[in-house]
């Protein structure tokens, strides 16, 4: 089967060439950039695509992503509407995000950058040993990494809500919020905010200041969804005012984050450069496969996503 | 029954007194300091005693600690042979304890430090991105905040390896390892070093320069046990040269850690003021009470240890 690969900003081949070859040689795999022969595309491997790119392949059946996210690929205007498209679900991806969130959430429960700040002033003074217990987290979004960020959470002890749009099950010891109601219920006792929702046109925008005035005084966000959900003067807002005490964030509106912009040399804020975790260059590759093997069956992709829905 | 409170770094009174007035109302407890009643004293609660303390207490049984650690208790000149000496077991501060290591562990294991770096100069770079899985955590001591720090360790994706002195059962996902022989074969595959040792004749200046040496070129060292564990010039060159690339220091030979120690401005050395984790002062009243209720009854306190072991 002939499979494209397709992007504006990354050199697909570069970083999934190789791993193509060694473990699907089944795969033709041409370049869109380099004009690929194209009645014969049947599947794509596809990352921020010109907005033209798929008017090329009249017999394109699938587009996966190369991450958890597929907004990009379905915000394409040449994207036709039957095409399925397909994430990269990857356990691996889960456990770094996990690892990443950890970090952040035990950092301010801990206030270790006050002992950072202690020490280049060589101040010997203890800090108050918060629990994990008095320490309320909020996880926004209930997809597969989602759900482990929250039960592994909850595993180091931490009081571990849960949200997503519609009600979807939640890992046990996790408490389960759904719908605007909801939202407003868990934010009210939420102290550590954690975003990984999808981007879809009801997420943008939803990281505002109304959403943060909803939270405990001196409340954390923990930013790894899409740059898109955060209203960036809110929150700056909201920093300045104290209702947030700080912000680490992995994900911005324009990336790389333009060298002049206030959120660098904030003290409250801590960057990441969309770091937080990627899926293995193996878990791409068999999704790709397992994409290309259901189409020659006339089954649907696994992991295809609703587009209707956006996720 | 009546308790002395006897320390000379802290007032304990100011610690406990209010708990003890609640939750322990049968003690009758009096002070060290204050020169108080002295024969009918059969428990003692204390925190590095003077030296001559207990000469008072012809009738004592059992002194508890206030923390896990009992060195500087078994270290006093006055404690005849034969009294108990009591540690607090507390799972709280295991759980803080945890928290406190993974956090070091995964800020080297992801390169928190490199981002910090960035940001301040605002460079956008991504990073290796390491799994769990490929960075092996060498946990000394198997006690029972060893333990649960080793075994939840595990359960965030780190290969984990714990030693003893002497062949202890440890928690399912982790490689045990005891005696010499055993601790060379550890730290040949250690690249982070958690020391949750005892402070005992046998362990002080175990952290120096020839087990450094033995470590994984780049390794981590994560010191929560005793000050006196650590040859701090061997970890200065350890550092210097490369064969460590960071160190995280809780516990120091002389705290608070003197004004013009090179610790502090060391670009490779986190400080925090001995406040990884503390035992709550509940658990610790909890505990002086069951000591009291053992000597009551002619039992021996739960959690006495081995004196002639140290621990």
């Amino acid at each position: 089967m002939r499979c494209v690969l397709v992007s504006k900003r990354l050199d697909l081949r570069r970083y999934y060439g190789a791993e193509l070859a060694r473990t699907a040689p089944h795969l033709e795999v041409v370049d869109h950039a380099a004009g690929a022969p194209a009645n014969d595309v049947r599947v794509a491997l596809a990352w921020h695509p010109p907005d033209d790119a798929f008017e090329r392949y009249p017999n394109l059946q699938a587009v996966c992503s190369i991450a958890a996210g597929v907004d990009n690929i379905i915000a394409c205007p040449s994207l036709k509407p039957g095409i399925d498209v397909v994430r990269v679900v990857d356990p691996g991806q889960a456990q770094l995000m996990f690892g990443f969130v950890a970090w952040h959430v035990i950092g301010h429960q801990r206030g270790f950058a006050g002992f950072r700040a202690q020490q280049r002033d060589r101040v010997w003074q203890r800090r108050d040993q918060r629990r994990a217990q008095e320490v309320p987290v909020g996880v926004l979004g209930s997809g597969a990494i989602g759900q482990r960020v929250a039960q592994d959470l909850a595993f180091l002890g931490f009081p571990v809500m849960s949200w997503s749009r519609s009600a979807k099950p939640v890992p046990s010891g996790v408490r389960g919020f759904d719908g605007p109601a909801g939202l407003s219920a868990m934010l009210d006792e939420t102290e550590v905010l954690v975003n990984l929702l999808p981007l879809t046109s009801e997420t943008r925008g939803l990281l505002n200041g109304t959403l943060f005035g909803k939270m405990r005084r001196g409340g954390y966000l923990i930013q790894v969804g899409r740059g898109e959900h955060l209203v960036e003067p809110d929150l700056l807002a909201a920093l300045d005012s104290g209702k947030l005490s700080g912000a680490a964030l992995d994900v911005f509106a324009t990336e790389p984050l333009p060298h002049s912009h206030p959120f660098w040399d904030h003290p409250k804020i801590a960057i990441t450069p969309h770091d937080a975790s990627d899926v293995s260059i193996s878990a791409v590759v068999t999704t790709l496969a397992a994409t290309a093997d259901a189409i020659c069956a006339g089954r649907r992709p696994p992991h295809a996503i609703d587009r209707a829905r956006g996720y």
